[in-house]
């Protein structure tokens, strides 16, 4: 994509007013913060539920995914299917959970297209987009509170948009809403995988995935625990990539969460083994179970990984 | 949901324009009854469809639900989903065919956002929402033929709203239509047997449900034998509900069409034995094969029921 | 539908202008040609992908299809769904590639809407539909490079639009967007077959398929193979028909691909044995793997053939 029309900041702008004109509908609650800034309640405070993870993944992937959920089969078979065109930018430049947004106790890392006005962190070497016309933006959050007034302003400087221009959506892991928002990354997590490979970014020019919805819990590591092993024990992608077949099957074998030294155990058990030490585990077990990977130019497909049922019956209950 | 926005008469009201926009594309005829009243036939002298029944049950809902066609697997592939983040206000307080419009020879029974406003059912002692301020409201008749007058007055009386500020939709139990509008409440079935079963309506906070689209029979109690054995015999429903882990394995448990006395026979055999006496038939029975409920404020999730692909094949031919 | 609202190519304009609007995210070009023409490259010299692919196959069907990707099941899981509740019209009246749009080395068939206003070939005889009052039209041309002048002023004469009104959208077999393009076209040739077959066009009231979308391949004759062997050997669809049961038996029966002389080998193979003489190739091949017909004024099912998940394998890779 070209610089200059704000994409990702305008269309999600679009779906976040669209969340507001429909709160009553999808049990979210706006409100304004000390700083003018929007708050939009999706599982804290309100109920949220499966309809606002939906439009809250759109929203992460800066407009250019689509979303939606339907039966599948399986003891699971009530699912979320996620696909882009623009994988990159909508996985990596906007919907990765990158931006360091904590402040004293509290601890958020911030999502959604804010992350490609803000360009804090090394990943945005990678990714020459810009879009410095942004009026305004949406930064999604995986925790139970607003952002304090510090964080606010620390986004409003960074991006140079004024407190009122920003809207902060907001829903706890345990939530429903978490709960979708998490799962609806089963693409994401594929691409910054591939990056960690270094598996060059512009070479990845279409996805999709699908995974379970899992049951959310009310205890945090459990739901913690639940989110990722949906993915990492029943998500499936389809990655279209360019280059050399050979390039292809590497990534496909490599890509799947069995390749991590960690995989094998429920994500709550090896967070506990660490010590609740996030940045301890390997973090190649963030990925799907099943990959396949088509390489354009060759016309070849890869396949590895398999969706572990007796470990998804284990951790989703 | 907040009373005062007129939330499902309107958005209703906009998807029944819609139909009457795309009237040649849908196969519905649009026309004024005697009293100025809108009449949409979507499946009797016009020939109606899937697409046709697939907005329908959006409005029966009350654009409160989402609503799609996919293949799935097994004999019936072609299937519906349906799913709600307002399932209660979505299924019972608009989509249940609850409110009786019936006028001598003329039996049919009300669905959609009407039902809100009218208010008239037991049902409602139960559901505090209102929309006193809607300005035009949507009746949907599982019928052959238009109301009569009668009704349309009745309808008019106990809304406060002109006739010409009603549109009744109809399609009989025959048709594709038919058949979309009625296996389009798997999700609807599962509610109201939840009701029944004394679940306290304001737990349940969402859910979702598929079925396969049955055959239309051009026989009416085959056709409507087929539409109620889709989702007795081939439906899924996933909810999440708040409260215990105990309350919420208690509704998994009773919900499936199995816990009913009349379960086992295609539903048009059931039907004959009762002489043709529908409210003689358990109402148990109206429920979907296999059930997931989940207690969002526990973790646990619970499953019960199957699908009968023998029986399916048995009514659904 | 009735005569007189250019349904077609009006609904299809609007996504044509969608996609200019949108080009930057699906990866396509849009510029004018040497007479005024609009062009859009969406797999030659621009990318594409597979939300490109998906916009055409609407356009392709005139607006008057639903078209959306996601998982099933299986070893090619990501699949395309189309339905249409005017499938004759989608299919056949535009969809369908079958205007001649070949002009000394330029080899081309013209697909969508421009083909109803065109209605120069013999299967017109068979759809009374007309657009006489369209005010533009577009062209989907499976290629990998626009349409000479002579071509675009064919078009331009033979539908009374000035070059300016006409929007020529392209993509070649061996990109991302044409195998989607392609594999749309699970229900048209199902339809396109049914004709042959002499069953009457206007029984035919509703209808859906889905195909796995296979691997694009830099070779033009393996691509073509694999998007044909999506169809022939994974395709479903599901047909409702008016008339006897007998016809719908027959039509069943004889609509999939199994039927053909030729079937039993990867496509590219048939098209090598008979030196690539496309039309020496049994057209009866061009069709379903599994088919599932409904004559709805009967209520009967009649199902006929199966995936052949090797040849597939063979095929796809």
């Amino acid at each position: 994509m070209r610089d200059g029309k704000a994409y990702l900041n305008r269309s999600a702008q679009r779906i976040a007013d669209a969340m507001i004109e429909d709160a009553d509908r999808l049990g979210v609650g706006h409100s304004r913060g000390s700083l003018g800034e929007h708050l939009i309640d999706a599982g804290a405070s309100s109920p949220g539920g499966i309809e606002a993870g939906l439009r809250i993944v759109e929203i992460c992937m800066g407009g250019l995914g689509t979303v939606s959920a339907a039966f599948g089969a399986g003891k699971w078979p009530y699912s979320v299917d996620v696909r882009s065109s623009q994988p990159v930018l909508a996985c990596l430049g906007s919907q990765y959970a990158g931006w360091n947004l904590s402040h004293e106790k509290y601890f958020a890392m911030g999502s959604g297209p804010v992350r490609a006005l803000a360009r804090v962190e090394p990943l945005f070497e990678k990714i020459t987009y810009r879009e410095p016309d942004a009026e305004s933006s949406v930064v999604v959050l995986e925790t139970a509170a607003p952002p304090p007034a510090a964080i606010v302003e620390k986004v409003s400087k960074t991006t140079g948009l004024d407190p009122e221009k920003l809207t902060f959506i907001y829903a706890p892991t345990q939530s429903l809403t978490g709960s979708m928002q998490i799962v609806g990354r089963v693409l994401e997590v594929a691409l910054h995988k591939a990056h960690d490979l270094n598996f060059p970014l512009e070479a990845i020019v279409d996805g999709a995935g699908r995974a379970p919805i899992p049951a959310p819990h009310p205890d945090f590591l459990q739901a913690m625990g639940r989110t990722n092993d949906a993915i990492i024990y029943g998500g499936i992608v389809q990655l279209y990539v360019r280059g050399s077949s050979a390039a292809a099957r590497d990534l496909a074998e490599q890509l799947p969460s069995r390749t991590s030294r960690d995989h094998g155990q429920p994500f709550a058990d090896i967070f506990k083994k660490f010590k609740g030490d996030f940045y301890a585990i390997d973090p190649h077990l963030f990925s799907p179970a099943e990959v396949i990977v088509t390489a354009i130019e060759t016309g070849d497909t890869f396949r590895s990984g398999n969706s572990d049922t007796a470990m998804l019956e284990r951790s989703l209950g």
